[in-house]
């Protein structure tokens, strides 16, 4: 069968990033964690551009049970936004409902402990929506558009699976790359080097 | 059998059920852990006739973490057995592989602590393969046979998914019902009621 360009692209491999629990911090609550004025260290840099992976960590205290060495990510946001797996959720107790990163509107709360102090945030706690990032010149290769629910397979070792409601997110600043909760990428079987595939529509 | 009459069957809907984390006890290992001749005590019965979740819970105790209150079923097999998600491995440290109940050649084995005692099983520690148990009749009318791999939908609330690798077990003593570990459920969003279909082969 001849394949169309479309299609082509369409097959090309996503690289799947597993989001572990984190915590993009404000520079307000770090300066409760860790001290006044403290300054991120850099551990790791991620894929999308200025972001990093931070040497801190701090607990998480739910009402259930605790999760302690929850990494922080750089640099600080505006607002503070606790992203965690359902699994987590039902080890601390609480119900986050699936958002968007940046979309805290009537989302919980949670209370993070660090080394200098402890902070009770009112909200800002969100089960991750699954989605993709890609710069506008793959999302034309692709052809797909910002904010479009998109089905991608994961081809894995025993535990192969479709995607389905995962979300384009478009930015210049953003490097093509499959976002997952630990939930979904356990459930995917994923593993270093596991890519995805866009699937064509219907 | 006609084509359509095959779709019609192939969409009926299945009933799902998350298992957590859980442990099938043999009678040597209850009598370590509760006591000389321990019966377990039924707090639920299950759908599969027979099976049910006792009142007992133990510790599992891994090189990296413990998971208290983790249930017991019963009634009691041959051999131990635990079945956990990626993720509760993670939590405690352990490396399982992928199997089907009863297959436990080369499992890792892990440390059960309960009130009047503690057992290190050598080996019996899996991450289950999702599975669709039925009966032969429930196998005759949806068209598919003992250990098929199989393709099943589940359309939450934005979390649609499917699930490929989806391993069929007939047995006369068998209720049509998927099983999927927690972070399987949690990735596919499942809740109370949700159904899922047998996607036709290709």
């Amino acid at each position: 069968m001849k394949h169309t360009s479309t299609a082509r692209a369409q097959s090309a491999a996503i690289p799947v990033a597993v989001s572990v629990r984190h915590v993009h911090p404000s520079q307000q609550t770090l300066d409760v964690l860790f001290g006044p004025g403290h300054a991120l260290q850099v551990k790791k840099a991620l894929l999308q551009p200025g972001q990093f992976a931070a040497v801190e960590t701090v607990s998480l205290v739910g009402p259930r049970g605790r999760l302690d060495g929850v990494r922080l990510l750089g640099p600080p946001r505006a607002v503070d936004q606790v992203e965690l797996s359902r699994s987590d959720e039902i080890a601390l107790g609480i119900d986050a409902p699936l958002r968007v990163s940046g979309d805290l509107a009537a989302t919980p709360g949670i209370e993070l402990e660090g080394p200098a102090g402890r902070v009770r945030l009112a909200a800002g706690v969100v089960t991750p929506v699954r989605h993709i990032h890609m710069s506008p010149a793959d999302a034309q290769r692709l052809g797909v558009e910002d904010r479009q629910r998109v089905s991608v397979a994961v081809d894995s070792l025993g535990r192969d699976l479709v995607f389905q409601d995962v979300v384009v997110r478009v930015s210049p600043d953003f490097r093509l790359e499959l976002h997952l909760d630990t939930d979904e990428g356990n459930a995917a079987g994923v593993g270093p080097g596991t890519t995805a595939r866009l699937l064509p529509e219907g």
